[in-house]
Order: C-alpha cells, then sequence, then structure tokens
C-alpha cells in the first residue's frame, strides 16, 4: 500500500495544473523518457506499442485504398530543398543540417527531412512518363525532424514519428478526391478507433502547409478545452510538379502535369488520446488502441487453483483475440490497481477462490471505476461488449465536452471574453481576410481553427471587422 | 510481343557480369531508385513490401521471445559517443554530422545514429536499478547512416532500413543465452523463410563488433561464390555498462553492472535474396517472402466469363490466405509471363476458355519453369503444396552451391589457388592469430568469414603459418 500511496501521490490533479499533470501521465505511465539531446524523447516500449497499433490500424486502411509503402532518404541535399520557394521558406527555419560527412566536410549541405515532397518529386519525375503510370500513391512511416526551439511530449518534438502519404494524379479531380478520401480516413479512425470527435474542415490560407493550394484539417478538443490539430491532408495542384518537371502524356498525347496531394499524422495523436481521455489515476486508454485491452490480477493466488484458473481465462480470452495481461507478480493488489489504471488500460479482471466458487468474476472498468460480477460463461462476448461500451463511453464523454464547450460570439470582444472565461472553440462569421487573423490572434490569443465543412449561418457580417462575411470559422488556442 | 523482347534484352547475363546483372535485377524488377544523394537509395513498393514481410516475420519471433520495441533519437551527441573507446574508433570515421540547427550552429555536434548501443545505454542507465528492472530485451526498426565511400543497392547504402536488439541481463550467463537465441533466430529465418542455408559461428577478434566482446554471425554463400554476413549477434560483457555507469542493486543487495547484448539484421538480406536465388529472367523470390506468390493471368481474357472464372479464383486464394495478384490489364500474355518472371514472383496461374471446360487451370513455377494442369478443386492445397514444394526447391538449391564450393585447403598457396579457380568458401585450420588473417588477405584476397560452431579436424597446423592450431575456421571473399 506504500507503494500504491507513492504512485498516486506523484501525478499532479489536473485541474490544478493541467500542463503539469500531462508530464506526469507521460512519464508515470511509462511512455517517453527524456534523452541528452535536446527536443528529443524516447519513444518507451508502452508508448510505442499504442504507436503500433495506430500504424496497424491506419496501414490497413492506407492498403485497402489503394496505397502502397516506399522509404526515401533521411537527408535532402539544400538544392533539392529549394526547388518549390513557398515550401523551403516554410522549413528552412527549422532545418538541422548536416554539413560532415566523416572527416569531409561536404561539397551541399543536407537537410535531415523535416518532411518529403521535395524527394517525392525527384523520385515521380524518374518514373511518371505516361498516363499508364498515374496514379501512384505512395505512404512513407518514418521519422522527421523539426529544430524547434521549445518542447513537449509527443506534442512537439524535434524529431516524431509519423506517416506522410504522397500522390500524383492525371486530374486535379482526382487529387481532390483522394485529399478529402485521406482527411476522412483520418477522421473515422479518429472517431471510430481513438474516441476522439474532431471537427472536419479546411485551412486558411495563413495556415496552410507551405507549398500547398488547399489543407484540410481534423481538429479535437483536448480536455483542457485548448484545440489539437490532430492531421491534415493537403491539395497542391500542379505547383510541385512544374517546379520539378514532373510531366505525363496524356490520353490526348500532349505532355502534363500531374496534381499532388500530401497528407500526415504523428505521434501528436498520442498526445491528443492521453488529453482527450486521461483523469487523476492517470491515462485513460480507448480499448481498440490500448496494448493491454484487460488486466487479469489474481485475488489470493497462493490459493489451490486459483493462478490456473486465471490462466485459463487469460487463454480464453487471447483465444477470442484480445490483448491481455496477466499480473501474477508479488506486488500487493493495491500497487497492482493503481499501475494498471495509471497505464490506462481499459479493464481489470479479477478472479480469487469465492469467484471460482460461483463460476464468476469481476470486471473493473476504467473509464468509470464501476465494478460487475459477470459470469465465466460467455466471458469473451462480456468483454467484447463492455469494451465497445467502453468506448461507447469515452466518445460521448468527449463529445459533450467538445459541443459545450464551443461558443458563438459576434464580435471579437465577446470572443474573447468566452475564451479568457470558458475556453474551448468559438465559432464566429469571418470575411476570410488576413488582417482578422492577425487581430484575433493579438488580442485574443487565438488562431483561426478551419472554416469548417458543417457550416451555420451566424449573421453576415465578420466579428472581428464587421465587413460582409458568407463563412463561419472555429477560434480557438492551440497545442 | 516487342515489350516482352525488350525486357528480356536489357538484363544482363549473370555469367557473363554478375555484377552488372544484379544491378539489372535490382532496377528492372523495380526494387529500388537512385536519388540525387549519393550512395541514398530510394525503397520503391516492390522492394519495400519485401522488406515489410521480413519486418512481420522477425517482429512476431522477437515478440514470441520477450522483446519489447521502442525509439530512440537519430542523433547521437558527440560526447556520448566517445564514452566507449572501441565503439568511437569503429563509428567515427563513418559518421555524418549535424552541425548547425536552423541558422544556428550547434554547440556540439550531433551524430546521424550509424547504430544506437550509446543512446540505448543512457536510457538504460535512466531505468534500470534493481534485479526487478533485469532482464530489458528492446528493439528498434530503424534507418541508419555510415558515410561509405562505396555504394550499391541493398548491400553498401549510406542509409540502410535494419533493426537492432539492445539487451541487458543481470548475469553473463543470461546475456550469452540471449546472443545465441537471436543468432539461431536469424538463422532458422534465412533458412526457412527466406530460403538461404547459413553457416553459424563467431567472427575473428580482428571482424569482431567494435566495444564487443564477441561477435557471432551468419554467413551465406551467394551465387557467384562470394560470401555475404546475412545478420549478427554480440555479446558485451559488461563493458559499456561500466562505461555508461548502468548498474543495478542485485538480490544480495550489492551494486552490479548488467551484462550486455546486441543483435541486428538489415536490407541487406534483400540483396542476398536476390543474389542466392536469382536467374536470367530475373528476381527469384522464396514463396514465404514474396509480395506476390501467385499471380493470376487469365487467357483470351475478353471471352465471355473467363475474368468471373479468374476472378473467382483469386478470392478463394486470398481467402486461403495467400497474397494473390490479378493481372486483367491489356497488356500481352507474353508481356505479363516476363514481368512476373522479372519480379520472381513465385507462382504463375493461368485460366482460359478451356481450362473453364475442363474444371481446371496452368500453374507455372518460375524456380523450374515447369507447367502443371492441376484441377480447380482443392486449388488451396495444390498451391499451398507448390509453393511449400519451391520453397524447398529454392533451399535445396543454395544448399548445393554451398556444399559444393566449400573446399578444405591445408596451405595459404592451396588456399589462394582455389579461390582464384573456383571461388567458394576455403576452410582451413587457423593457429588464431591476427598476421595471418592478415597475410590471408593480402595473398590471397580473403577475410575470415567464421569459426564454425560445426568444427572439423583438418590436421593439427595453420594453413597460414605451419604453428599449432585447434581450430577451424572459414575464408571467402565478401561483399
Amino acid at each position: 500500500m506504500a507503494q500504491e500511496k507513492k504512485q498516486v501521490e506523484q501525478i499532479t490533479d489536473m485541474e490544478a495544473d493541467f500542463a503539469q499533470w500531462y508530464t506526469d501521465v507521460c512519464r508515470k505511465a511509462e511512455l517517453i523518457d527524456y534523452t541528452s539531446v535536446k527536443g528529443m524523447f524516447i519513444y518507451r516500449p508502452y508508448g510505442y506499442a499504442i504507436w503500433e497499433n495506430i500504424q496497424h490500424g491506419l496501414d490497413a486502411e492506407f492498403k485497402k485504398t489503394g496505397h502502397e509503402n516506399v522509404y526515401l532518404p533521411v537527408l535532402i541535399p539544400e538544392s533539392l530543398l529549394q526547388k518549390e520557394k513557398d515550401h523551403v521558406e516554410g522549413f528552412a527555419p527549422e532545418c538541422a543540417w548536416v554539413t560532415m560527412g566523416g572527416a569531409d566536410k561536404l561539397e551541399e549541405r543536407l537537410c535531415v527531412r523535416p518532411t518529403s515532397e521535395t524527394l517525392f518529386c525527384e523520385h515521380y519525375a524518374h518514373i511518371i512518363h505516361s498516363w499508364r503510370d498515374l496514379p501512384k500513391k505512395y505512404n512513407q512511416w518514418c521519422s522527421v525532424l523539426r529544430w524547434e526551439k521549445t518542447s513537449r511530449p509527443f506534442l512537439r518534438h524535434r524529431e516524431f514519428l509519423w506517416q506522410e502519404g504522397h500522390t500524383m494524379h492525371a486530374t486535379a479531380e482526382e487529387a481532390r478526391e483522394e485529399t478529402m478520401q485521406m482527411l476522412n480516413i483520418y477522421a473515422d479512425f479518429c472517431e471510430n478507433v481513438l474516441a476522439m470527435p474532431v471537427i472536419r474542415g479546411q485551412k486558411t490560407d495563413k495556415e496552410k502547409f507551405n507549398g500547398a493550394e488547399e489543407t484540410y484539417t481534423i481538429e479535437c478538443m483536448m480536455h483542457d478545452r485548448k484545440a489539437l490539430q490532430a492531421g491534415t491532408s493537403h491539395y497542391f495542384g500542379d505547383g510541385f510538379a512544374k517546379a520539378f518537371d514532373i510531366t505525363f502524356t496524356g490520353k490526348d498525347n500532349l505532355p502534363h502535369n500531374p496534381h499532388q496531394t500530401s497528407w500526415g499524422v504523428s505521434t501528436r495523436l498520442i498526445g491528443g488520446i492521453i488529453m482527450t481521455h486521461g483523469d487523476n489515476n492517470g491515462l485513460v486508454l480507448p480499448p481498440r488502441i490500448a496494448p493491454i485491452q484487460v488486466v487479469i490480477i489474481p485475488v489470493a493466488q497462493h490459493k489451490a487453483g486459483v493462478l490456473e484458473a486465471n490462466r485459463a481465462v487469460m487463454d480464453r480470452l487471447q483465444a477470442a483475440g484480445f490483448r491481455v495481461k496477466m499480473d501474477d507478480s508479488d506486488n500487493s493488489a493495491g500497487w497492482k490497481f493503481a499501475e494498471y489504471e495509471m497505464k490506462g488500460v481499459p479493464l481489470r479482471l479479477e478472479l480469487g477462490p469465492k469467484d471460482m466458487e460461483k463460476n464468476q468474476c469481476v470486471l473493473v472498468r476504467r473509464d468509470s471505476g464501476e465494478k460487475t460480477f459477470v459470469s465465466l460463461d460467455g466471458i469473451e462476448e462480456t468483454v467484447a461488449a463492455m469494451l465497445d461500451s467502453i468506448h461507447d463511453g469515452l466518445y460521448a464523454r468527449a463529445k459533450k465536452n467538445l459541443d459545450e464547450h464551443t461558443y458563438p460570439a459576434f464580435s471579437l470582444a465577446e470572443a474573447k471574453a468566452i475564451q479568457e472565461e470558458k475556453g474551448g472553440f468559438i465559432k464566429t462569421m469571418w470575411c476570410g481576410s488576413e488582417e482578422c487573423e492577425i487581430r484575433m490572434k493579438e488580442e485574443a490569443g487565438m488562431t483561426s481553427r478551419c472554416v469548417p465543412f458543417a457550416q451555420e449561418k451566424l449573421g453576415d457580417v465578420c466579428a472581428v471587422c464587421g465587413k460582409p462575411a458568407h463563412k463561419m470559422i472555429y477560434w480557438g488556442v492551440a497545442y
């Protein structure tokens, strides 16, 4: 019990200091470790296992929709990066540069990839010649570097893991369809697997990706009512294709430039999971992504037959496809309860001598703490139903947070007052000018999150400048 | 037919110029592309898919034996790399150095990881305190950089994909067991999945890994009778643990240093597959690793019902778990045959109107070209048996090559003469001195491959110096 107490003491109250609570969870749940390189983190086994589950889920969706995985070099020559002007302007300030190979100074310095549009374009120029070569739909799982000044586990690393899809299409329509398809794959994955409700929309020109024509985004609301951009999908038109001289002969026998997309999500999704679902006992993992879905804690495990009975339940659940761990270590039950609560395991199963007599076990939900005695007959179906119910409950709670903290506003002053008092997303009409975005940032501390696909008419003038406005936009304070 | 001819013409005869044949296969089978960064390659979808299959197979073995995946930073501070003297001496000449972050010169330069022993040790020092924290058995899938002067697809890249296992154990015995367990996992995988027979043995001190106490290896013989080191497993003792101050309190309540291992295989395995099994029609892939195991080519596909019949067979084979592709493009049958031969697809299935009448199809083996008419009844079992038979055939052919080109020799002159005339592995007695290894290299162009576990007594004196010798060693010309 001493250990249990210690562990619970070590985590900051989330209402008192959300940022410290977040860091505590990342460390105490053993998701991450710090290194001697500033801003670079170690993804520990439990953190990496969450990422592997995200990878497997998304990779299957990518392959189902005809994408293929590739791997391109980690280093990009400076001259290649400079081929597209907007792109290099955006990324150059954040590049880490390799200038020495062995003992030799390099003739041209090489950037550790911050993103790979330029390398994909170089490759596509090699392999795209005819309309028969299109579409090309490639994806890459890798790490990228951004030389940021500040850092925070999962949310802002100098190196982070992600996937980047890069596709080339014969027509703008097809590329636009791809852009939207991938955004929807991300959105569905967030909602159906990570239990994170999203707002789907388009970024403003100010906030779009460097070099893109259009950027689409999914925006989530964290427990502290700040926004997290969870994934983006970009439509490039043929700008990069022209800069990189990618040309194909069409069915009309004439030369054309293909139309391009790129899209990505990263390990910041893990930060989103933590901040959407976590509580004062630690991490709360959505069941479909949890490395351990059910932890089995034998009760009075020294008594005859207890371990065997627990092992039998574990075998049954594993055979049914669940990710199960049994902890029969000599730690106290109290320590174990706290440990797996901290790690956010969705279900705890307890089974002792008395339960054995009654052919039952105890299931304890991580989300609500609710304790139920259930029969061992059909335990597979019971566990499946309860995991689904936990998923639904987490989603509903997050959706409630999102809905209850999204406020309409009709002036900059009102928007500012709501943000200061309540936080959350503020929705207003917007004239479309960058000036109004800058004012909102400077005066109310909020950036535009997106122009949501689901539009509402909140009048017909911009909340910032009062000029005519036809679009509703979401504002927020973002991670 | 014009296209078919063109494709076949483009590949060099392997007996005429093996190196050029190899490069031709890498490019024509679309495994790899060159980039504007010298020595860095693109893993194209077909090449990457082979690596993904290797990953899935090995990762399952790693997890079954209790290993966990992690991800550590891509950059290593120079001071960290320097903590273990032998290690840094080996790697510093091959490091690529990051010296700039954004516009700022870094205070300390950072090496793009050539291998991650030092980072793992830094992390282990954080997390290992008690005997309860041991063993730690971590693995990482990532890319590493070695600033080599020359390069060759899959065999020598400045950046290549690999996995690196790093483990810590309470005792030397346990660490030695781990070293051997992982070597055997690699060996079994090479033989049972890649159909590549291996020689298991220990590297000499001259050839062992920088900083290791002992290095174990699996060595394969390529079609041109040169050697390929396919995987290594290292025992480190507690040298790194001392250098990095990793200490745990034992059950005896005293401080101890843990004992360490590391082990790795890389995408050079793909080079090994190509050079072991390939022929003058291109790649020949072992069925258990082939991205496409069966390609279905509809015959007279414009005729009524043909496509439907082919699709039905595809559905049946996919449902049975095979990786199947149907090519119903408008390319000629001849073009398709050459294309999938070049890509090394183990089995081609042809099905046309006449076959439909007889409830049969044609199966053509890539390894032998053998053509068989088989009933569609039980096609799943027939395909399974034939893929197994192809695996066995490829293995037997490679084993025959290895056995027939391994020669005993009793003097340096004899070893040299055999290597020049016939190539292959030369086995001799060896006194254990580095001088004799250097002489063998200088005078016969061969390096020691390993002291094999399966020892034979070929006399009792060293073939190089004539002094007493108790060990038999393998020599060869290596990739």
